[in-house]
Protein backbone atom coordinates (compact mmCIF):
# COMPACT_ATOMS: atom_id res chain seq x y z
CA UNK A 1 0.00 0.00 0.00
CA UNK A 2 1.24 3.44 -0.49
CA UNK A 3 1.86 5.09 2.67
CA UNK A 4 -0.36 6.99 4.69
CA UNK A 5 0.83 10.38 5.95
CA UNK A 6 -1.75 11.34 8.39
CA UNK A 7 -3.95 8.89 10.28
CA UNK A 8 -7.20 10.03 12.39
CA UNK A 9 -8.47 7.47 14.30
CA UNK A 10 -11.84 8.57 16.48
CA UNK A 11 -11.82 6.15 19.20
CA UNK A 12 -9.03 4.64 20.27
CA UNK A 13 -10.01 1.25 22.23
CA UNK A 14 -9.62 -1.97 21.23
CA UNK A 15 -10.31 -1.38 17.23
CA UNK A 16 -8.94 2.03 16.64
CA UNK A 17 -6.12 1.23 18.42
CA UNK A 18 -5.62 -2.28 16.90
CA UNK A 19 -6.06 -0.76 13.58
CA UNK A 20 -3.45 2.21 14.02
CA UNK A 21 -1.19 -0.64 15.60
CA UNK A 22 -1.21 -2.97 12.93
CA UNK A 23 -0.79 -0.01 10.15
CA UNK A 24 2.39 1.21 12.01
CA UNK A 25 4.06 -2.51 12.33
CA UNK A 26 3.49 -2.68 8.48
CA UNK A 27 4.88 0.65 7.73
CA UNK A 28 1.80 2.09 6.77
CA UNK A 29 1.70 5.13 7.95
CA UNK A 30 3.66 7.88 9.12
CA UNK A 31 1.39 9.84 11.85
CA UNK A 32 -1.48 8.93 14.05
CA UNK A 33 -3.92 11.27 15.73
CA UNK A 34 -6.06 9.81 18.30
CA UNK A 35 -9.65 11.83 18.42
CA UNK A 36 -11.92 10.88 21.81
CA UNK A 37 -13.67 12.29 24.71
CA UNK A 38 -11.46 11.08 27.46
CA UNK A 39 -7.95 13.28 28.21
CA UNK A 40 -6.98 9.82 30.44
CA UNK A 41 -7.91 7.16 27.36
CA UNK A 42 -6.04 9.13 24.53
CA UNK A 43 -2.92 10.10 26.88
CA UNK A 44 -3.08 6.20 27.53
CA UNK A 45 -2.76 5.41 23.69
CA UNK A 46 -0.28 7.73 23.61
CA UNK A 47 1.82 6.02 26.28
CA UNK A 48 1.18 3.04 24.50
CA UNK A 49 2.03 4.03 21.26
CA UNK A 50 -0.84 3.38 19.76
CA UNK A 51 -1.04 7.77 18.61
CA UNK A 52 1.92 10.54 18.13
CA UNK A 53 -0.98 13.08 19.16
CA UNK A 54 -4.06 13.64 20.93
CA UNK A 55 -6.92 15.96 19.58
CA UNK A 56 -10.70 16.74 20.78
CA UNK A 57 -11.68 18.15 18.16
CA UNK A 58 -11.61 17.39 14.27
CA UNK A 59 -9.32 20.42 12.98
CA UNK A 60 -6.73 17.77 12.95
CA UNK A 61 -8.56 15.96 9.69
CA UNK A 62 -7.73 18.61 7.17
CA UNK A 63 -4.79 17.64 6.49
CA UNK A 64 -5.38 14.02 7.28
CA UNK A 65 -5.28 10.51 4.77
CA UNK A 66 -7.90 9.03 6.45
CA UNK A 67 -10.32 9.15 9.48
CA UNK A 68 -10.91 5.61 11.19
CA UNK A 69 -13.60 6.33 13.28
CA UNK A 70 -14.03 3.53 16.00
CA UNK A 71 -15.90 4.50 18.44
CA UNK A 72 -19.60 3.60 20.14
CA UNK A 73 -21.71 3.25 16.48
CA UNK A 74 -24.24 5.13 18.24
CA UNK A 75 -22.05 8.43 17.84
CA UNK A 76 -21.58 7.77 14.27
CA UNK A 77 -24.28 10.86 13.14
CA UNK A 78 -23.15 12.89 15.62
CA UNK A 79 -19.36 12.72 14.96
CA UNK A 80 -19.63 12.61 10.75
CA UNK A 81 -21.50 15.86 10.95
CA UNK A 82 -18.52 17.39 13.43
CA UNK A 83 -16.40 15.57 11.40
CA UNK A 84 -17.83 16.75 7.76
CA UNK A 85 -16.48 20.43 7.68
CA UNK A 86 -12.88 19.72 8.17
CA UNK A 87 -12.49 17.29 5.85
CA UNK A 88 -9.59 17.64 3.26
CA UNK A 89 -10.78 17.71 -0.30
CA UNK A 90 -8.68 14.33 -0.64
CA UNK A 91 -9.37 12.69 3.01
CA UNK A 92 -10.81 9.04 2.98
CA UNK A 93 -13.65 8.37 5.98
CA UNK A 94 -14.35 5.00 7.01
CA UNK A 95 -15.75 3.31 10.24
CA UNK A 96 -15.60 -0.17 12.01
CA UNK A 97 -18.85 -0.12 13.18
CA UNK A 98 -20.57 -3.69 13.86
CA UNK A 99 -23.89 -2.52 11.89
CA UNK A 100 -23.31 -0.62 8.57
CA UNK A 101 -27.43 0.31 7.66
CA UNK A 102 -27.11 3.01 9.93
CA UNK A 103 -23.53 4.12 9.51
CA UNK A 104 -24.47 4.59 6.07
CA UNK A 105 -28.13 6.33 6.69
CA UNK A 106 -26.21 8.86 8.89
CA UNK A 107 -23.19 9.26 6.29
CA UNK A 108 -26.07 10.12 3.44
CA UNK A 109 -27.55 12.69 5.74
CA UNK A 110 -25.06 14.81 6.84
CA UNK A 111 -21.46 14.21 4.73
CA UNK A 112 -22.71 16.16 1.77
CA UNK A 113 -20.21 15.84 -1.03
CA UNK A 114 -17.54 13.78 1.20
CA UNK A 115 -19.87 10.84 0.63
CA UNK A 116 -18.06 9.84 -2.36
CA UNK A 117 -15.26 9.13 0.45
CA UNK A 118 -16.81 7.37 2.85
CA UNK A 119 -16.19 3.65 3.10
CA UNK A 120 -18.32 1.91 5.78
CA UNK A 121 -17.05 -0.98 6.91
CA UNK A 122 -16.47 -3.41 9.85
CA UNK A 123 -14.01 -5.64 11.00
CA UNK A 124 -15.09 -9.57 11.88
CA UNK A 125 -13.00 -9.42 14.93
CA UNK A 126 -12.65 -8.52 17.94
CA UNK A 127 -12.48 -9.72 21.96
CA UNK A 128 -14.32 -9.07 24.71
CA UNK A 129 -11.79 -6.59 26.76
CA UNK A 130 -12.16 -2.81 25.48
CA UNK A 131 -9.98 0.33 25.53
CA UNK A 132 -6.28 1.08 24.29
CA UNK A 133 -4.48 -1.45 26.80
CA UNK A 134 -6.53 -4.29 24.90
CA UNK A 135 -5.16 -3.11 21.47
CA UNK A 136 -2.66 -5.53 19.78
CA UNK A 137 -1.35 -5.44 16.47
CA UNK A 138 -2.69 -8.79 15.44
CA UNK A 139 -5.76 -8.44 16.12
CA UNK A 140 -6.96 -8.29 12.38
CA UNK A 141 -4.91 -11.18 11.14
CA UNK A 142 -6.73 -13.68 8.88
CA UNK A 143 -9.44 -11.85 10.12
CA UNK A 144 -12.38 -10.84 7.65
CA UNK A 145 -13.07 -7.10 7.14
CA UNK A 146 -16.48 -6.85 5.36
CA UNK A 147 -17.01 -3.39 3.37
CA UNK A 148 -20.12 -2.22 2.76
CA UNK A 149 -19.13 0.21 -0.94
CA UNK A 150 -22.16 2.76 -1.92
CA UNK A 151 -23.39 3.11 -5.64
CA UNK A 152 -21.17 6.81 -4.56
CA UNK A 153 -17.85 5.45 -3.29
CA UNK A 154 -15.46 6.27 -5.34
CA UNK A 155 -13.50 3.52 -6.53
CA UNK A 156 -10.27 5.14 -5.12
CA UNK A 157 -11.27 5.83 -1.86
CA UNK A 158 -12.29 1.73 -1.57
CA UNK A 159 -8.79 0.91 -2.70
CA UNK A 160 -7.41 2.91 0.07
CA UNK A 161 -9.36 1.38 2.64
CA UNK A 162 -9.16 -2.24 1.01
CA UNK A 163 -5.12 -1.29 0.83
CA UNK A 164 -4.89 -0.09 4.80
CA UNK A 165 -6.95 -3.49 6.13
CA UNK A 166 -4.73 -5.85 3.73
CA UNK A 167 -1.85 -4.29 5.46
CA UNK A 168 -2.99 -5.21 8.88
CA UNK A 169 -3.03 -9.12 7.79
CA UNK A 170 -7.37 -8.93 7.34
CA UNK A 171 -9.42 -10.04 4.49
CA UNK A 172 -11.45 -8.06 2.78
CA UNK A 173 -15.18 -9.09 1.72
CA UNK A 174 -18.09 -6.79 0.19
CA UNK A 175 -21.38 -6.80 1.00
CA UNK A 176 -24.65 -4.68 1.15
CA UNK A 177 -24.82 -3.43 3.75
CA UNK A 178 -29.07 -4.62 4.81
CA UNK A 179 -27.86 -7.94 3.83
CA UNK A 180 -24.11 -7.25 6.65
CA UNK A 181 -26.97 -6.41 9.33
CA UNK A 182 -28.71 -9.00 8.78
CA UNK A 183 -25.97 -11.93 8.72
CA UNK A 184 -24.33 -10.39 11.95
CA UNK A 185 -27.73 -10.04 13.56
CA UNK A 186 -27.98 -14.26 14.10
CA UNK A 187 -23.78 -14.55 14.44
CA UNK A 188 -22.82 -12.08 16.55
CA UNK A 189 -25.23 -9.56 18.09
CA UNK A 190 -28.23 -11.90 19.15
CA UNK A 191 -25.48 -14.06 20.78
CA UNK A 192 -24.22 -11.13 23.16
CA UNK A 193 -27.37 -10.40 23.85
CA UNK A 194 -27.80 -14.08 24.56
CA UNK A 195 -25.40 -14.22 26.76
CA UNK A 196 -25.32 -11.11 28.32
CA UNK A 197 -28.88 -12.63 29.90
CA UNK A 198 -27.54 -15.99 31.14
CA UNK A 199 -25.25 -14.11 32.94
CA UNK A 200 -27.77 -11.57 34.19
CA UNK A 201 -29.78 -14.62 35.15
CA UNK A 202 -27.63 -16.07 37.19
CA UNK A 203 -26.22 -12.50 38.74
CA UNK A 204 -29.74 -11.99 40.28
CA UNK A 205 -30.26 -15.38 41.12
CA UNK A 206 -30.73 -15.37 45.25
CA UNK A 207 -28.03 -18.40 45.03
CA UNK A 208 -25.69 -16.28 43.02
CA UNK A 209 -22.41 -17.20 44.66
CA UNK A 210 -23.11 -20.96 45.04
CA UNK A 211 -24.01 -20.90 40.81
CA UNK A 212 -20.85 -18.63 39.93
CA UNK A 213 -18.70 -21.28 42.36
CA UNK A 214 -20.14 -24.37 40.29
CA UNK A 215 -19.68 -22.63 37.00
CA UNK A 216 -17.46 -24.30 34.91
CA UNK A 217 -15.19 -24.04 31.59
CA UNK A 218 -18.43 -24.33 29.41
CA UNK A 219 -20.32 -21.31 31.30
CA UNK A 220 -16.76 -19.46 30.67
CA UNK A 221 -16.91 -19.78 26.94
CA UNK A 222 -20.55 -19.52 26.45
CA UNK A 223 -20.66 -16.02 28.16
CA UNK A 224 -16.84 -15.27 27.20
CA UNK A 225 -18.83 -11.89 25.04
CA UNK A 226 -20.87 -10.96 28.09
CA UNK A 227 -17.99 -9.27 29.50
CA UNK A 228 -17.93 -6.95 26.26
CA UNK A 229 -18.56 -3.12 26.43
CA UNK A 230 -22.11 -2.15 27.26
CA UNK A 231 -22.56 1.00 25.82
CA UNK A 232 -20.57 -0.42 22.41
CA UNK A 233 -23.26 -3.62 22.39
CA UNK A 234 -26.23 -1.50 23.02
CA UNK A 235 -25.49 1.23 20.10
CA UNK A 236 -25.22 -2.39 18.21
CA UNK A 237 -28.88 -3.22 19.33
CA UNK A 238 -30.07 -0.74 18.92
CA UNK A 239 -28.62 0.42 15.48
CA UNK A 240 -29.60 -3.11 14.16
CA UNK A 241 -32.99 -3.38 16.46
CA UNK A 242 -35.53 -4.88 13.11
CA UNK A 243 -33.06 -7.66 12.58
CA UNK A 244 -31.94 -8.59 15.97
CA UNK A 245 -35.60 -8.34 16.99
CA UNK A 246 -36.40 -10.85 14.38
CA UNK A 247 -33.82 -13.23 14.92
CA UNK A 248 -34.51 -12.87 18.78
CA UNK A 249 -38.29 -14.19 17.68
CA UNK A 250 -37.00 -17.12 15.61
CA UNK A 251 -34.85 -18.39 18.31
CA UNK A 252 -37.63 -18.04 20.93
CA UNK A 253 -39.96 -20.16 18.78
CA UNK A 254 -37.02 -22.01 18.65
CA UNK A 255 -37.01 -22.52 22.46
CA UNK A 256 -40.22 -23.22 22.77
CA UNK A 257 -39.81 -26.11 19.97
CA UNK A 258 -36.92 -27.58 22.93
CA UNK A 259 -39.38 -26.51 25.64
CA UNK A 260 -42.59 -28.49 24.33
CA UNK A 261 -39.54 -31.58 23.77
CA UNK A 262 -38.46 -31.03 27.50
CA UNK A 263 -41.87 -31.47 28.70
CA UNK A 264 -43.24 -34.32 26.52
CA UNK A 265 -39.57 -35.79 27.69
CA UNK A 266 -39.31 -36.33 23.81
CA UNK A 267 -35.57 -37.50 23.94
CA UNK A 268 -35.62 -37.78 19.99
CA UNK A 269 -36.37 -34.74 19.29
CA UNK A 270 -33.74 -33.48 21.57
CA UNK A 271 -31.06 -35.59 20.38
CA UNK A 272 -31.65 -34.49 16.71
CA UNK A 273 -31.98 -30.81 17.26
CA UNK A 274 -28.51 -31.49 19.40
CA UNK A 275 -27.05 -34.21 16.81
CA UNK A 276 -27.93 -31.03 14.03
CA UNK A 277 -26.27 -28.30 15.92
CA UNK A 278 -23.09 -30.44 16.47
CA UNK A 279 -22.50 -31.38 13.08
CA UNK A 280 -23.12 -28.30 11.72
CA UNK A 281 -20.65 -26.34 14.26
CA UNK A 282 -18.08 -29.90 13.40
CA UNK A 283 -18.39 -28.80 9.97
CA UNK A 284 -18.38 -25.47 9.97
CA UNK A 285 -14.67 -25.37 12.37
CA UNK A 286 -13.26 -28.00 9.44
CA UNK A 287 -13.91 -25.35 6.90
CA UNK A 288 -13.07 -22.51 8.71
CA UNK A 289 -9.79 -23.88 9.96
CA UNK A 290 -9.11 -25.77 6.17
CA UNK A 291 -10.20 -22.02 4.09
CA UNK A 292 -7.29 -20.27 6.50
CA UNK A 293 -4.38 -23.19 6.38
CA UNK A 294 -5.25 -23.73 9.57
CA UNK A 295 -4.09 -20.43 10.63
CA UNK A 296 -7.07 -19.79 12.64
CA UNK A 297 -6.39 -22.43 15.43
CA UNK A 298 -7.32 -20.46 18.41
CA UNK B 1 -4.41 -42.78 49.22
CA UNK B 2 -4.58 -46.47 48.85
CA UNK B 3 -3.72 -48.03 46.16
CA UNK B 4 -6.41 -49.56 44.55
CA UNK B 5 -6.24 -53.03 43.12
CA UNK B 6 -9.13 -53.25 40.73
CA UNK B 7 -11.12 -50.45 38.76
CA UNK B 8 -13.99 -51.23 36.61
CA UNK B 9 -14.72 -47.98 34.48
CA UNK B 10 -18.00 -48.25 32.44
CA UNK B 11 -18.07 -46.18 29.77
CA UNK B 12 -14.24 -45.51 28.49
CA UNK B 13 -14.98 -41.84 26.95
CA UNK B 14 -13.84 -38.77 27.91
CA UNK B 15 -14.78 -38.60 31.64
CA UNK B 16 -14.27 -41.89 32.19
CA UNK B 17 -11.01 -42.69 30.36
CA UNK B 18 -9.57 -39.48 31.57
CA UNK B 19 -10.27 -40.91 35.25
CA UNK B 20 -9.04 -43.73 34.86
CA UNK B 21 -5.58 -42.70 32.73
CA UNK B 22 -5.53 -39.60 35.99
CA UNK B 23 -5.45 -42.62 38.34
CA UNK B 24 -2.69 -44.53 36.85
CA UNK B 25 -0.54 -41.15 36.89
CA UNK B 26 -1.06 -41.35 40.25
CA UNK B 27 -0.05 -44.80 41.09
CA UNK B 28 -3.91 -44.89 42.47
CA UNK B 29 -4.58 -48.41 40.69
CA UNK B 30 -3.30 -51.33 40.08
CA UNK B 31 -5.63 -52.75 36.99
CA UNK B 32 -8.31 -51.26 34.97
CA UNK B 33 -11.05 -53.35 33.40
CA UNK B 34 -13.49 -51.30 31.04
CA UNK B 35 -17.07 -51.99 30.23
CA UNK B 36 -18.85 -50.61 27.28
CA UNK B 37 -21.32 -51.23 24.40
CA UNK B 38 -18.79 -51.10 21.31
CA UNK B 39 -16.01 -53.49 20.91
CA UNK B 40 -14.39 -50.92 18.81
CA UNK B 41 -14.19 -48.24 21.26
CA UNK B 42 -13.16 -50.80 24.16
CA UNK B 43 -10.05 -52.27 21.73
CA UNK B 44 -9.17 -48.04 21.18
CA UNK B 45 -9.49 -47.33 25.19
CA UNK B 46 -6.71 -50.55 25.24
CA UNK B 47 -4.84 -49.14 22.42
CA UNK B 48 -4.81 -45.85 24.24
CA UNK B 49 -3.62 -47.23 27.27
CA UNK B 50 -6.98 -46.30 29.41
CA UNK B 51 -7.73 -49.90 30.28
CA UNK B 52 -6.20 -53.18 30.64
CA UNK B 53 -8.80 -55.37 29.32
CA UNK B 54 -12.01 -55.25 28.11
CA UNK B 55 -15.39 -56.59 29.68
CA UNK B 56 -19.22 -56.60 27.96
CA UNK B 57 -21.04 -57.96 30.95
CA UNK B 58 -20.38 -57.22 35.02
CA UNK B 59 -18.89 -60.48 36.32
CA UNK B 60 -15.33 -58.61 36.61
CA UNK B 61 -16.95 -56.34 39.20
CA UNK B 62 -16.86 -59.22 41.77
CA UNK B 63 -13.14 -58.70 42.88
CA UNK B 64 -12.91 -54.84 42.23
CA UNK B 65 -12.30 -51.95 44.60
CA UNK B 66 -14.26 -49.69 42.82
CA UNK B 67 -16.86 -49.27 40.06
CA UNK B 68 -17.34 -46.00 37.85
CA UNK B 69 -19.84 -44.98 35.91
CA UNK B 70 -19.30 -42.47 33.32
CA UNK B 71 -21.92 -43.74 30.55
CA UNK B 72 -24.71 -41.18 29.23
CA UNK B 73 -26.81 -40.81 32.32
CA UNK B 74 -29.85 -42.12 31.09
CA UNK B 75 -28.64 -45.53 31.27
CA UNK B 76 -28.13 -45.47 34.92
CA UNK B 77 -30.75 -47.56 36.17
CA UNK B 78 -30.31 -50.40 33.73
CA UNK B 79 -26.41 -50.79 34.44
CA UNK B 80 -27.12 -50.57 38.17
CA UNK B 81 -29.73 -53.22 38.04
CA UNK B 82 -27.08 -55.48 35.68
CA UNK B 83 -24.42 -54.49 38.23
CA UNK B 84 -26.07 -55.00 41.23
CA UNK B 85 -26.04 -59.20 41.42
CA UNK B 86 -22.16 -58.97 40.70
CA UNK B 87 -20.99 -56.43 43.62
CA UNK B 88 -18.64 -57.86 45.52
CA UNK B 89 -19.04 -57.17 49.58
CA UNK B 90 -16.16 -54.25 49.58
CA UNK B 91 -16.63 -52.75 46.14
CA UNK B 92 -17.55 -49.11 46.14
CA UNK B 93 -19.66 -48.04 43.27
CA UNK B 94 -19.60 -44.39 42.14
CA UNK B 95 -21.02 -42.26 38.97
CA UNK B 96 -19.88 -39.46 36.88
CA UNK B 97 -23.19 -38.41 35.94
CA UNK B 98 -24.17 -34.87 35.12
CA UNK B 99 -27.19 -35.10 37.02
CA UNK B 100 -27.88 -36.59 40.33
CA UNK B 101 -30.94 -36.72 41.91
CA UNK B 102 -32.07 -39.30 38.99
CA UNK B 103 -29.04 -40.84 39.58
CA UNK B 104 -30.25 -41.83 43.63
CA UNK B 105 -33.42 -42.82 43.00
CA UNK B 106 -32.37 -45.09 40.63
CA UNK B 107 -29.68 -46.46 43.10
CA UNK B 108 -32.30 -46.73 45.68
CA UNK B 109 -34.80 -48.69 43.84
CA UNK B 110 -32.14 -51.15 42.68
CA UNK B 111 -29.07 -51.64 44.45
CA UNK B 112 -30.30 -53.04 47.53
CA UNK B 113 -27.98 -53.46 50.61
CA UNK B 114 -25.02 -52.41 48.64
CA UNK B 115 -26.69 -49.02 48.36
CA UNK B 116 -24.96 -48.27 51.61
CA UNK B 117 -21.02 -47.92 49.20
CA UNK B 118 -22.59 -46.11 46.39
CA UNK B 119 -21.00 -42.54 46.26
CA UNK B 120 -22.72 -40.57 43.75
CA UNK B 121 -20.82 -37.89 42.20
CA UNK B 122 -20.28 -35.71 39.21
CA UNK B 123 -16.65 -33.89 38.34
CA UNK B 124 -17.61 -30.45 36.95
CA UNK B 125 -14.70 -30.95 34.20
CA UNK B 126 -15.33 -31.89 30.81
CA UNK B 127 -14.18 -30.61 26.86
CA UNK B 128 -16.84 -30.45 24.18
CA UNK B 129 -14.75 -33.45 22.80
CA UNK B 130 -16.02 -37.26 23.43
CA UNK B 131 -14.53 -41.10 23.17
CA UNK B 132 -11.33 -42.20 24.37
CA UNK B 133 -9.17 -40.30 22.30
CA UNK B 134 -10.51 -37.51 24.29
CA UNK B 135 -9.72 -38.36 27.44
CA UNK B 136 -6.32 -37.22 28.79
CA UNK B 137 -4.99 -37.61 32.49
CA UNK B 138 -4.55 -33.77 33.72
CA UNK B 139 -9.44 -33.40 32.46
CA UNK B 140 -9.46 -32.94 36.58
CA UNK B 141 -6.50 -30.81 37.82
CA UNK B 142 -7.84 -28.02 39.88
CA UNK B 143 -11.46 -28.48 39.12
CA UNK B 144 -14.02 -29.27 41.47
CA UNK B 145 -16.10 -32.82 42.10
CA UNK B 146 -19.32 -32.39 43.82
CA UNK B 147 -20.17 -35.52 45.65
CA UNK B 148 -24.25 -35.79 46.81
CA UNK B 149 -24.18 -38.44 49.62
CA UNK B 150 -26.81 -40.03 50.77
CA UNK B 151 -27.49 -40.60 54.51
CA UNK B 152 -26.94 -44.50 53.99
CA UNK B 153 -23.73 -43.54 52.43
CA UNK B 154 -20.96 -45.66 54.41
CA UNK B 155 -17.89 -43.43 55.69
CA UNK B 156 -15.30 -45.32 54.35
CA UNK B 157 -17.24 -45.86 50.62
CA UNK B 158 -16.87 -41.81 51.11
CA UNK B 159 -13.21 -41.54 51.86
CA UNK B 160 -12.21 -44.34 49.14
CA UNK B 161 -13.61 -41.72 46.45
CA UNK B 162 -12.73 -38.93 47.60
CA UNK B 163 -9.39 -39.83 47.75
CA UNK B 164 -9.51 -41.04 44.13
CA UNK B 165 -10.75 -37.85 42.80
CA UNK B 166 -7.90 -36.14 44.98
CA UNK B 167 -5.47 -38.25 43.53
CA UNK B 168 -6.73 -37.29 40.45
CA UNK B 169 -5.92 -33.40 41.50
CA UNK B 170 -9.93 -32.63 42.04
CA UNK B 171 -11.21 -30.64 44.62
CA UNK B 172 -14.43 -32.65 46.23
CA UNK B 173 -16.99 -30.58 47.63
CA UNK B 174 -20.52 -32.04 48.72
CA UNK B 175 -23.94 -30.92 47.95
CA UNK B 176 -27.12 -32.50 48.42
CA UNK B 177 -28.81 -33.97 45.07
CA UNK B 178 -31.46 -31.66 44.58
CA UNK B 179 -29.30 -28.34 45.33
CA UNK B 180 -27.02 -30.08 42.96
CA UNK B 181 -29.05 -30.35 40.01
CA UNK B 182 -30.47 -26.79 40.14
CA UNK B 183 -27.41 -25.49 40.39
CA UNK B 184 -26.12 -27.30 37.32
CA UNK B 185 -29.57 -27.07 35.36
CA UNK B 186 -28.62 -22.74 35.24
CA UNK B 187 -24.88 -22.92 35.04
CA UNK B 188 -24.60 -26.09 32.81
CA UNK B 189 -27.20 -27.42 31.59
CA UNK B 190 -29.41 -24.32 30.01
CA UNK B 191 -26.04 -22.84 28.15
CA UNK B 192 -26.14 -26.06 26.24
CA UNK B 193 -29.15 -26.09 25.24
CA UNK B 194 -29.08 -22.29 24.60
CA UNK B 195 -25.81 -22.92 22.47
CA UNK B 196 -27.18 -25.94 20.56
CA UNK B 197 -30.79 -24.05 20.01
CA UNK B 198 -28.49 -21.01 18.16
CA UNK B 199 -26.14 -23.69 16.07
CA UNK B 200 -29.75 -25.42 14.96
CA UNK B 201 -31.04 -21.74 14.19
CA UNK B 202 -28.00 -20.87 11.90
CA UNK B 203 -27.87 -24.61 10.81
CA UNK B 204 -31.58 -24.16 9.17
CA UNK B 205 -31.11 -20.79 8.00
CA UNK B 206 -31.31 -20.67 4.11
CA UNK B 207 -28.73 -18.25 4.62
CA UNK B 208 -26.53 -20.65 5.93
CA UNK B 209 -23.37 -20.65 4.24
CA UNK B 210 -22.90 -17.16 4.37
CA UNK B 211 -24.06 -16.97 7.76
CA UNK B 212 -21.26 -19.13 9.45
CA UNK B 213 -18.91 -17.95 6.69
CA UNK B 214 -19.00 -14.27 8.95
CA UNK B 215 -19.18 -16.39 12.39
CA UNK B 216 -16.31 -15.30 14.47
CA UNK B 217 -14.51 -15.83 17.68
CA UNK B 218 -17.49 -14.65 19.99
CA UNK B 219 -19.67 -17.32 17.87
CA UNK B 220 -17.03 -19.81 18.21
CA UNK B 221 -16.48 -19.38 22.10
CA UNK B 222 -20.28 -19.32 22.91
CA UNK B 223 -20.88 -22.47 20.90
CA UNK B 224 -18.38 -24.46 21.63
CA UNK B 225 -20.60 -26.62 23.77
CA UNK B 226 -22.46 -27.25 21.47
CA UNK B 227 -20.09 -29.56 19.96
CA UNK B 228 -20.59 -31.68 22.62
CA UNK B 229 -22.16 -35.24 22.78
CA UNK B 230 -25.99 -35.18 21.83
CA UNK B 231 -26.76 -38.48 23.56
CA UNK B 232 -25.07 -37.54 26.79
CA UNK B 233 -27.16 -34.11 26.58
CA UNK B 234 -29.90 -35.82 25.65
CA UNK B 235 -30.12 -37.68 29.05
CA UNK B 236 -28.96 -34.82 30.99
CA UNK B 237 -32.36 -32.65 30.06
CA UNK B 238 -34.46 -35.17 30.70
CA UNK B 239 -32.91 -36.39 33.53
CA UNK B 240 -32.77 -32.83 35.12
CA UNK B 241 -36.02 -31.64 33.26
CA UNK B 242 -38.00 -29.81 35.87
CA UNK B 243 -34.76 -28.27 36.85
CA UNK B 244 -33.94 -27.16 33.06
CA UNK B 245 -37.59 -26.09 32.37
CA UNK B 246 -38.12 -23.86 35.27
CA UNK B 247 -34.56 -22.20 34.20
CA UNK B 248 -35.19 -22.16 30.74
CA UNK B 249 -39.21 -20.64 31.87
CA UNK B 250 -37.25 -17.86 33.49
CA UNK B 251 -34.60 -17.16 30.76
CA UNK B 252 -37.53 -16.79 28.49
CA UNK B 253 -39.44 -13.84 30.23
CA UNK B 254 -35.39 -12.58 30.68
CA UNK B 255 -35.72 -12.53 26.94
CA UNK B 256 -38.80 -11.02 26.68
CA UNK B 257 -37.99 -8.07 28.89
CA UNK B 258 -35.00 -7.82 26.85
CA UNK B 259 -37.72 -8.06 23.47
CA UNK B 260 -39.20 -5.13 25.08
CA UNK B 261 -36.62 -3.14 25.85
CA UNK B 262 -35.37 -3.36 21.91
CA UNK B 263 -39.02 -2.49 20.45
CA UNK B 264 -38.93 0.50 22.78
CA UNK B 265 -35.76 1.27 21.44
CA UNK B 266 -35.01 1.36 25.50
CA UNK B 267 -30.98 2.34 25.57
CA UNK B 268 -30.78 2.63 29.13
CA UNK B 269 -32.14 -0.62 30.08
CA UNK B 270 -30.21 -2.90 27.61
CA UNK B 271 -27.12 -0.80 28.51
CA UNK B 272 -28.37 -1.50 32.59
CA UNK B 273 -28.72 -5.36 31.64
CA UNK B 274 -24.98 -5.36 29.82
CA UNK B 275 -23.02 -3.30 32.76
CA UNK B 276 -24.73 -5.69 35.04
CA UNK B 277 -23.80 -8.76 33.39
CA UNK B 278 -20.45 -7.76 32.24
CA UNK B 279 -20.07 -6.48 36.37
CA UNK B 280 -20.52 -10.28 37.94
CA UNK B 281 -18.84 -12.35 34.90
CA UNK B 282 -15.64 -10.08 35.46
CA UNK B 283 -15.86 -10.36 39.10
CA UNK B 284 -16.45 -14.33 39.19
CA UNK B 285 -13.50 -14.35 36.75
CA UNK B 286 -11.03 -12.53 39.26
CA UNK B 287 -12.17 -14.64 42.22
CA UNK B 288 -11.85 -18.03 40.26
CA UNK B 289 -8.13 -17.16 39.21
CA UNK B 290 -7.96 -15.92 42.87
CA UNK B 291 -9.69 -19.34 44.03
CA UNK B 292 -7.20 -21.28 42.20
CA UNK B 293 -3.95 -19.15 42.71
CA UNK B 294 -4.05 -18.66 39.04
CA UNK B 295 -3.85 -21.97 38.17
CA UNK B 296 -6.78 -22.34 36.18
CA UNK B 297 -6.18 -19.62 33.71
CA UNK B 298 -7.79 -21.47 30.81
Amino acid sequence: MKRLGKLVVVGVGLIGGSFALALREAGGVERVVGVGRSKETLEQARRLGIIDEAAFDFECAREADMVMLAMPVGQTRAVLARLAPHLGPATVVTDAGSTKADVVTAAREVLGSALERFVPGHPVAGTEHSGPDAAFAELFEGRRVIITPLAETAPPALAKVRAAWEACGAQVQELPPQMHDQVLALVSHLPHLLAFALVDQVARHEQRERLFAYAAGGFRDFTRIASSHPEMWRDICLANRAAVLAELARYQEHLGELQRALEAADGACLEAVFTRAREARNRWLEERDRGTDGKRSE
